[in-house]
């Protein structure tokens, strides 16, 4: 059984306390948020223990492994340290918001990377997953286009957007991930922001965006995103190819169907939440972890993925500022 | 090119004359109504002759088929007479709504039943079509449950309901020539008859009921019908075996699907006119009709099909109204 | 919190002790079955106490409910014995065989029938339940005609079969509790069994069926069973009313579709197995369970639905054998 | 009734002639084909006359408006010479591969541009159409991405290809006057073209492609193309807003689904060509030529939406050849 702590005890380092303490091969130990009452709340929830100061952590011999859920600008150091204490860590997406600063960890850990997995819930959803697997299995041939509609279902608060790292760097990451997932080849980046919410274009950001990623291979990735969506979480994947196509369709939150006079065959609205929508994703993403710690084997996604990420988030960012397609240097983001 | 005439220039008249009038191996010489003007009218669309007497039909030398769409109650006389002067028979459902006129005309046309054909239109239909190969086919297994959902939108006057014969000659009758078409081998009926509309309670008649038929093979079959449908026409059937099922679904007008705040994906109302719904079987049932002349085969379904479906109805109506479950001969129904 | 015991370790005891166990409100104090190493591995599991005995679970001073997943012969016993003891009881369904053995049953806990919940989990399914509550607002107008057809995706072994008190007491009863749901004024049975699996025929039973229940009311149900299906779980149920229909459709495991050059829009199979299609409901079942004992309220479905839900599988039996269609006494199946 | 002239009578001049035909308010007078006996089977189908000569149609007399489906490089001298005989033209698209062309065209028929309609028939289509006018009603609020997935069945020969003007002007002509249709205040085009089919690449062309378009009102379009699709014709459109989406899916040849083991709820293959898919489109787009010409009004979309088409195709081309964003003179495309 592997001993965990979690760094950071709000609402996503709740989703991973709760899935540690349902694992049966995982135990959670200890909770370390500088709010001591939330990490002695969330620590009692599931019979661990609760502490103020990560050194706590870092120091415990009870502890095999972190999943570090606190806020990105953090990620960085905690990664080093708990590397450096022998740890194994699972770290929520992004690695950090600055390319230097990734790269000063992979630094860091050089020789220990395969510590180290981020935390990019997606790749274990069981659609994308199944998706994943039946275009590897060449179902559909080669892969040509890659298609993503992610829209969330209400933009956060500017004065979150304001210190995001802007829309690429925080939302599209996601689905800039599943394009290095699905194709990994990236070498051309090319993105148009749209600002149709006024009080986020305050911040200088965009709510809306287009990314269009050309690969060697010669598929293409196209992304479409909007922090707004009336029907609720809208993700969707389309993966063609010459023999045919896989989609990844929308849940709905129950299996009804109203036929009226006005219309025939309408569903409720999707889910409205990513922890709802994404629940089963995080107990795989930690299942993966576990078993890969336990098995001494790289998980994967790895930081170098979180850097793939990032170096793509930043040239459609910088595609969007300036009107420029950006080239991007393959090798970045070929991680596999 | 085969000859036809069309007797009876109401609107299932006019949809067999368009029929036959776009057919390339078929030409529309004559359109018999006692109501002058209607027959006039419908010839004039298609370059035709009018008149008001059947008798014309059966003395023209230069008509090798006829449509009869006139009134139920003349269809037996007029395709005794038809057969009797050498022409082929496309005659609309029913035969009659008595069983004994039925046996009549059988008699009357001895020898010559492959000459007479019965406008059971929704066998021809691509969908129904697609699902009776792909049963024979194998592709199911045997058959084991087959069911039958068949809702008009709206009910008709009690006017027409009075003198229909009952929903189940009027109305099931359709989904009743499903199940021969399908099964044919019924030993069995019962059948629950609804009052729920107070006008059609009035005539004495039912405007929903369900029928369950027991066969030789063991399979069974089972019919929902009702006389009203908010959401337009619905004409369902499944067919399950033991590898599978077929459905057949409802179509709408378009294929639009709306998503907003209070439901995903909802298509607009089904269908909502049988001539729409079916306007294809109408088609591919003139093809069968002038094939078979063409070619001196019989075209099924024919009178035998007619009669078949009338001796479930007759149970249909008996089980309805006394409660008891009515056995049927299963050679009257097995026509094929 | 409540103390909850658990009365037999098998396949549907674990399901409910987990579910306590994840329950906020709940907490799992002993687990109680012949063989002592299933108690003691499912109580482990959840930090619970275990026994051999049922007698220790009526004398435990810190047990407050029980939950009954014993084999069915036991029911009524445990149930009477537990009421006696104090304990609120949740009971897995069926009450029991035997009529007599139910109205004996009731008998002895007259006066407490509110401390007894049967597990009739459909009920407490999120898209069942949804349907039912839209169906009360009148969203559809009077209910006409509920369709609910139920598959199993494999039969069970011929040996379960022969003691199951057949098709109707073992399977249909769900879909016939259904049928109490939402109308409850059942005054007539008709019912036909099938004989489509030799080994299942070999033990008397059927292994397939169509039942037709008329209301007083004048709305009609239909249930089409069978026990095997290629695809998997197939629980469907349409509520048809004057302004609309709702339809209850099959969950697949992902959100996936294919589509290749033979066909489009292929989705999964359906979920396999009913504690797969129906975990959520096991935990809304809890829920309302001691939510209901808490407050001291009447659980719904109670005893008196479980009588009900047999009266109707005793009429479908004696149908289905005799080719008669059986009269019910509606004031017995009208529960609320 | 509107008598008409087809001048071509290829594949797409017979889909006119019939629609012509069929039509109540129009006459087939004559139809026009340097091949004479195309011209004379065409012509004969429908009872009009033949000839080789355009010159023929030009005096004709008892001709009021022409069809154009010959060569598009004939395009544009028959547009100019039926206007100065004093016909009405329903040019099919697009109106010449060549903007400086087209310009002479729009020079020539000056202050006659309301005599001239193109045949983009999507427009017409009834799903598209139900969809533009659901936008513009308001249902979904301003529209703020458009997002277009069109794909042929397969595709054409190297040689039509080699001819075609290449896949934008080609293929990509009808997404792009969608987009001038819901949109129409396009700025900035950004294109990818991808060469996956050996043939086609070695004429030059590509065989896929992704193309973004900007607006001005901050809405963002996107185009997803490819010339090979193994399910079919796969035409799908997307209209996103605040308020919700519109979809367009596509239809299959029948209305039946298949559940097997394997899978569930598999439909048919899409239809498998344009003008099966498209078929209803023909007819409406008669119509609506038809009334413009009888009324005397400007029917849309007319020779200015020809020319928005080809400044995009042609600013498409140009982005995917040298990888820049290349802006449009937005007064160009703003046609109404």
């Amino acid at each position: 059984v592997l001993s965990l702590a979690v760094i950071g005890a709000g609402r996503i380092g709740a989703v991973h306390a709760a899935s540690v303490a349902a694992h049966p091969g995982a135990e959670l130990r200890l909770v370390a948020d500088p709010v001591g009452s939330s990490a002695e709340t969330l620590a009692a929830q599931h019979g661990a223990r609760a502490t103020t100061r990560v050194e706590d952590v870092l120091e415990a011999d009870d502890v095999d492994a972190v999943i570090i859920c606190s806020p990105t600008p953090l990620h960085v150091d905690q990664i080093i340290a708990s590397v450096a204490a022998g740890k194994a860590v699972l770290c929520e997406k992004p690695v950090d918001l600055s390319l230097e600063r990734v790269d000063r960890c992979l630094a860091a850990v050089a020789g220990q990377e395969h510590r180290v997995m981020m935390g990019f819930n997606r790749r274990f959803d069981p659609s994308v997953a199944e998706i994943h697997a039946r275009v590897r299995s060449g179902e559909i041939g080669a892969l040509e286009q890659l298609t993503i509609i992610s829209r969330d279902p209400a933009a956060p608060p500017a004065s979150y957007v304001a210190q995001s790292g802007g829309i690429f760097r925080d939302m599209t990451i996601h689905d800039l991930d599943m394009v290095t997932h699905f194709l990994g080849d990236v070498v051309e980046v090319s993105a148009v922001g749209q600002q149709l919410d006024a009080d986020i274009a305050a911040t200088g950001d965009f709510d809306a965006a287009v990314v269009t990623l050309t690969t060697a291979s010669g598929a293409v990735a196209t992304i479409i995103n909007s922090r707004h969506c009336a029907t609720g979480y809208d993700q969707r994947l389309e993966a063609f190819g010459p023999l045919g196509s896989l989609q990844l369709t929308n849940p709905t939150a129950t299996h009804v169907r109203h036929f009226g006079a006005t219309r025939a065959e309408a569903t409720g609205p999707h889910l409205d939440f990513f922890l709802e929508r994404y629940a089963a994703d995080y107990r795989a993403e930690l299942d993966h972890f576990v078993a890969s710690v336990v098995a001494g084997t790289a998980p994967v996604p790895g930081l170098a993925d979180g850097r793939a990420a990032l170096v793509l988030a930043d040239a459609a960012t910088r595609s969007a500022r300036t009107g420029e397609r950006v080239r991007v240097d393959a090798a970045a983001v070929a991680t596999h």
